[in-house]
């Protein structure tokens, strides 16, 4: 069986390490980019369309922002399962769909380089790749196209509403001349890695502010019609 | 030494089995109240009087809603620390210092029966009560009275704010038929034990929904001047 990636970064290169069997090989491509240094079991092919038509699962895995073009482009010669794992909205998830006969709608939760990522996917062809539990755990959701996409953003919609509340807790506690007993005191409860994995969240919030309001703005468009009161408290925050 | 105990409830039996010296003996009284059960290392004095004058230090530790008239009634008879554990505000721990000339304004934070509860403590005779660390962990953070108090309220600014955040994405998660997906996915990067802590949080804070209302506003209240989009959010929500 083969495996083929469209954009050979950090989730694409951490799968082919991931899948480890004699029964399967890999297959990218450059075409139009300088070649990357890659690992021997992974072929490397003049152009994307020889990827997918040679492949039995197509990974697409690049940018959100080429997740449709690579689609366009691509979806059509592939022969088996295409497999999107950009960090797309569900509505481009579905539109995506449109373009290859076997979609899976793919999300990878947890860091793809540590010890227990998973991988949920959703689709009626997502069957197909649960064999893929034996190298990452792997989820099927449902048959529903958009389900590993929505589940994505639920996850997104908490951490980042998350990191505004841990912003402004932190700041009163500054204000108050209290900021280090703050996360002492919350270490107590929420566990040893507490305030690290605060601090973290604080700074990369702060430092990307333009892309996450623009992820809550996603948020807040696509789940219209729900009570999104802190959802919309956090993008205030963002904001100022 | 003898440590005193107006109130005798959670917090001092568990105060009384953690202080195990030869040189410590206990006393408290029920004036006015039906007698409970205590451990043979505890005296029972008639009035809550005569606890304070006998104790060395005199601990109050009833309800929030009666320290004030504790402090009032019983705190010029303490002749040695005055130490208030009662869950109240800034506000109200300095207007109850006034009460007793050797004050001492504390908290515990983290389950007093558990394994690592630890007793903050402010005001310049806080230092008196650090050879307490021996039998609990025992932190002083500053001469200041009051700092006690507001580091509880930090830590119930973050924990109230961040129930409103799972109450609002968990119920956008069960609207879109993935609530057990979203708190299995959260718990591989927040820790097995997101999803029994989320649910006790939500629980409890839609079950005592008027209570938190309360103490948000309490907080709101204190911490006028601070940006509180966050904590506001929280109460909007809470109210609906």
């Amino acid at each position: 069986m083969i495996i083929g990636f469209i954009g050979f970064g950090k989730v694409s290169r951490n799968l082919s390490r991931l899948i480890k069997s004699d029964d399967i090989s890999f297959a990218t491509s450059f075409e139009g980019r300088s070649p990357k240094d890659v690992s021997e079991n992974i072929e490397v092919l003049d152009t994307f369309r020889q990827v997918a038509e040679k492949s039995d699962i197509l990974i697409s895995a690049n940018s959100p922002k080429s997740a449709l073009d690579v689609a366009k482009k691509y979806g059509k010669y592939a022969k088996g399962i295409y497999l999107d794992l950009n960090n797309i909205s569900p509505d481009t998830t579905c539109e995506i769909a449109n373009y290859a006969s076997r979609f899976v709608d793919g999300a990878i939760i947890g860091k793809i380089d540590s010890d227990k990522p998973v991988l949920y996917i959703s689709g009626k062809y997502a069957d197909d790749l649960l064999f893929l539990d034996e190298f990452i755990k792997t989820r099927k959701i449902s048959n529903k196209i958009g389900d590993a996409a929505i589940l994505k953003m639920l996850r997104s919609t908490y951490t980042k509403t998350l990191s505004a509340v841990l912003i402004e807790s932190s700041e009163i506690a500054k204000d108050n001349g209290l900021e280090k007993e703050f996360f002492e005191a919350l270490s107590l409860t929420e566990g040893d890695e507490f305030k690290d994995k605060a601090i973290s969240r604080i700074t990369n919030t702060l430092n990307n502010s333009k892309r996450k309001s623009e992820e809550l703005e996603e948020i807040i468009d696509y789940f219209d019609g729900e009570d999104l009161t802190m959802v919309k408290a956090a993008l205030e925050k963002l904001n100022r």
